[in-house]
């Protein structure tokens, strides 16, 4: 089935395995006539990219994005943009040894199963090599909304996590490579990070994302609430095991009067439970959403796994992987933000006449 | 924009108000050759509709789902279903307050910013009035894969939860009227449900939902992941604030030697953290996921809304609301799963040759 | 598969038989802020239906069409659109030898083949009693783009044709029962029609189309261009077997310096064998294009067809229907240029920043 | 908008302008486990690929395809295909003076309404050249359905056609550079293309496809009938303005008592008027269809055209065009004829339990 589009008027289709020649996409629906910002995306190209610290996988590669088409003298021209990311540095000999084995808690069996012929290299198509086609055409979906300022940061690692009660200065979130703007806590999640990879382990994590600019009246009843639509999004980011927008889970456990978000004598919202939506439409207030990352299914530890006679197998942890996704996961939660937000600003242009 | 409608290859397209003459739909692109079982349609209508319970709305709508089309001699065709459910007992009277007014946490007022004009009799398009077609879909939709076996309950209500330690028999979820099939348990979500009504508050509530029978391979690699269109599914419900699968937001606290679902010397997975999906793909095993409600925002006390002059009003609670929306929408969970689950079963049809 | 939907930012979807309790379906997507004329969807409603005129089927039928929602005090909300038609005058008797017989040409094999099981009363969901549904859904989707003029007219029964050169006047369109502009030209075309039907023979026909006030910039370059959705869109209308847009057939025959659409000294176009459409997409010239329909398949003659045996079999012309279709289907055809061109200009105001 | 897609479950996405970088696009949804044929796909680019003889455009493509994903040795893994095309001799500098001129019956001055600022360049986005990855994409999909053959043929060549009359040997369309299968009409064909490439001139054609193996049950009821996706399909390409299955327009002319595909004694059609659709489903008979073409519109003389300021302007013919785009345009039409039958292929599969 065609599972590889994404959005429904500004629409990424994307292609490639871990360790082919490339990866790349089709962002199909850009707007003309906006001036492409090319260093931006290349910024967030580098955000993303492994070997960038300390705490992330040791691949090399520069995720230099090529623009093929639909950007005509730096503005685009409306036709569909083709974007190109070669794969540089697949080490394929790493994974001969999984021809015939499936890790625990990856997808090379169920690969196997639905398809009965797979791509087993890093993960093939699993590979979260992919999101970055999905990173550069979210640098390219921003440019559509610049007055929407999207900002995501690491709130928790492992058994960490952010206080809540902090007041946060979000310009100092890449400040720290854990990509948590409170120096403090930083300092903690690159440490418990640092000690998960000691020990051949993985950390799961926990973004949090904010986005302020946007205006009323984004998203739409029904099925294509803009929170829907977000939770799609986010949890089709590889590893990423639960969304909550605004009060979230919290909301369970609380009472209407509580809950509510009533108006004060200017007329203004007290509060943000929402996070942003009422009825699935955006009202104006920042957006505020939690996205769950699992830990890594890639451990440096024998573990067992099963072989493709169904018995079972030690499976030895091999390949450059990161003891947890977080820091790296930012600008991929950013970029699927992006798409949607961009997508949903497109729709509403024909809500009303 | 288009947003009535979800699903690939099989369609729900929806229409209708709360307070208009009738809802219904369109359910596209179910399998020819079905024998369909009305009388299962119809209880899970009447697992959904308001008046059921001395804990729910008092609204009384029999809600008999007329099915139009793509079923001939009680078998389905091939071709579109229609669906129709007239509105019996819809008293608009008790909404022309509401002309002017925005109540706080509904989505009056961001209607009326996005479209300019807007059905305000009983939150209109934005009432959950408008899951009742989705029920009756859903119901449908199940009949496409009988070998699945989709039971949603309510794990939550307020602050008290069911024990997770419990060992659950499924079958009793419909012996209580709060739909937690604990009886100790059920007792207390009954009477905090009741204290809430009678304190004129509302109270949220978390439903968990648990699918078995589901094959291995159904779920798409990259954007298109089961457990994502699951997460759009769940969040286009209303009241819904947070979706999590298999261990969820938990899973941000492990390590990965805690959490990989490895095998035993039989070759079976120990556990289930993935909640049945490793790459977006059902492995096989239990589906498992919880959806968080938030508390009913229509609550029978005085709170400070906002009129459409932009100045705080009193808004009075008014109309036939649920105190907690968790034990109807328990169907409405099992009925948007149930699409996702035979769409991605038809749609893995044509994953290979 | 779900083949009922039609549009991308309008969206169509239908059903229903002809024998079934009512047809109808959902428009979705359409903009808020609209008058709704509904004086002018019952005024096409007219055109379309049964019984109209000396020369239709005698089926009576008042086709009044019920909106349901997405339209309140007069005006659309923008929430998507229920439309309901019952049937009233279903002659199912007429249908009951047709249950193991396969009329030539027309759908009742090719549905057992594909479905396995059919409803076989009176072409069940292959009958165009469907196009009411496309009637009601076009004449809304005109209102959304009140500029743009859509005059569709008979221009050829049988073998006799309209001559080109004649200088026609549209308001005369439906001054004449076969809705050929031209008084001298109709009355041929009905007396051929009422021959037709003496002889219990049908007849084939042309309807062409013109448009005008279509703003340029409408259709896009590659997949979605105007007159490929416009094609597909006709293309889709029972028993038409042939779309030309413009120069058509006759532009095989030419050489470039004869076909182009060269400027004069003022600027203008010189002619317009472009048909209103150059790469896809609307230059502001009218849009004209020409459908050819076959003859209709059931004629009151004995004819051999199929049993679900495999053997030959006699059929007998039973029901009620239309010597020659184009009549009636002048109104179809401006209902899918309606939908099409509301979503061409839906869809191109995301075209640009 | 996003146009640049075609297709439900086997969806092309396109990117690419004529004189960029590159072209290419992603193909999705195609199936798991099918041995990829790669020398048919460059055999198929070859006969599409401009320089291929003297009747062609001069310009020198090697038009190599690189597979960059979803085919691992050599087998296809069902995940997307992404395919490479690179712009090896694109002289740019032939389209300087077009900056800000518009060309009579291109899509210079349309894209610069619609969009605002354009690719000149070739064309730019509007160029045949996009369809290099049909044919790429197309010969891909040909491949899920080995039964079905596709056979497209030139027919005609501006006043010139193909008598019908003549019984075909379609293992001769290569055999001649304006591949018509008759020889003698062959060499009419080519005479009359170098006649108008000697004159400066261009000339219209047809094109004829037959397709023999094609499954009973392909295509679906309503709007996606068969034979409206293969219109779609073909209208898309540039330079079509007609398209017809079956008897086409001649059907117009008939009876229903002629023009009926009555059944014999042995219970098989008499005829295929139809061209092998009934309903827009297929009936087991070839499929048989007709697409005409307009005369290219670049010709080597001078024609009025229009500057950007409005002004009149004379266009010079400059580049290196076809005189005749037919004899390379067959690939093309079998190409998507090849995708809208795989795709109704996959499709069809979800039509019964």
């Amino acid at each position: 089935m065609p599972g590889s589009s994404f959005g429904k008027l500004l629409v990424l289709s994307t292609f490639g395995e871990s360790h082919g020649p490339a990866i790349g996409g089709v962002l199909d629906g850009f707007p003309a006539g906006i001036k492409i910002d090319e260093d931006f995306i290349q910024s967030q190209m580098d955000r993303r990219k492994p070997g960038q610290s300390k705490i992330s996988s040791q691949r090399k590669e520069s995720d230099q994005v090529q623009i093929l088409s639909g950007v005509f003298n730096g503005i685009s021209t409306g036709t569909s943009i083709g974007l190109l990311i070669p794969n540089n540095d697949a080490k394929s000999k790493d994974y001969d040894h999984l021809k015939d084995s499936y890790r625990p808690s990856h997808a090379d069996r169920v690969f196997q199963q639905k398809y009965g012929h797979r791509d087993y290299r890093g993960g093939g198509r699993a590979s979260a090599r992919e999101t970055a086609v999905r990173v550069a055409a979210g640098a390219l979906a921003a440019q559509i909304i610049p007055k929407v300022k999207i900002q995501a940061y690491v709130s928790a690692v492992g058994p960490n996590s952010l206080d809540p009660a902090l007041d946060l200065d979000l310009s100092q979130i890449d400040a720290h490579i854990s990509r948590c703007p409170d120096a403090a806590t930083a300092a903690i999640f690159e440490e418990a990070i640092l000690k998960a990879r000691k020990s051949g382990d993985s950390l799961g994590g926990i973004i949090s994302c904010r986005i302020s600019g946007v205006e009323p009246g984004l998203g739409e009843p029904v099925f294509d609430k803009l929170h829907a639509n977000l939770a799609k999004a986010m949890m089709s980011i590889n590893a990423v095991k639960g969304f909550e927008i605004g009060s979230g889970f919290a909301a369970a456990k609380m009472k209407g009067s509580e809950h509510n978000d009533t108006y004060n004598d200017r007329g203004e919202r007290t509060s943000n439970n929402a996070g942003g939506v009422e009825g699935g439409i955006s009202t104006g207030a920042d957006l505020f959403f939690r996205v769950a990352f699992k830990p890594v299914a890639t451990i440096m530890q024998d573990q067992q796994g099963l072989n493709s006679e169904g018995e079972p197998e030690i499976i030895k942890g091999k390949g450059r992987h990161d003891p947890c996704v977080v820091p790296r996961a930012v600008p991929i939660v950013e970029a699927m933000a992006a798409l949607v937000l961009a997508d949903h600003y497109l729709l509403n242009r024909s809500s009303k006449i």
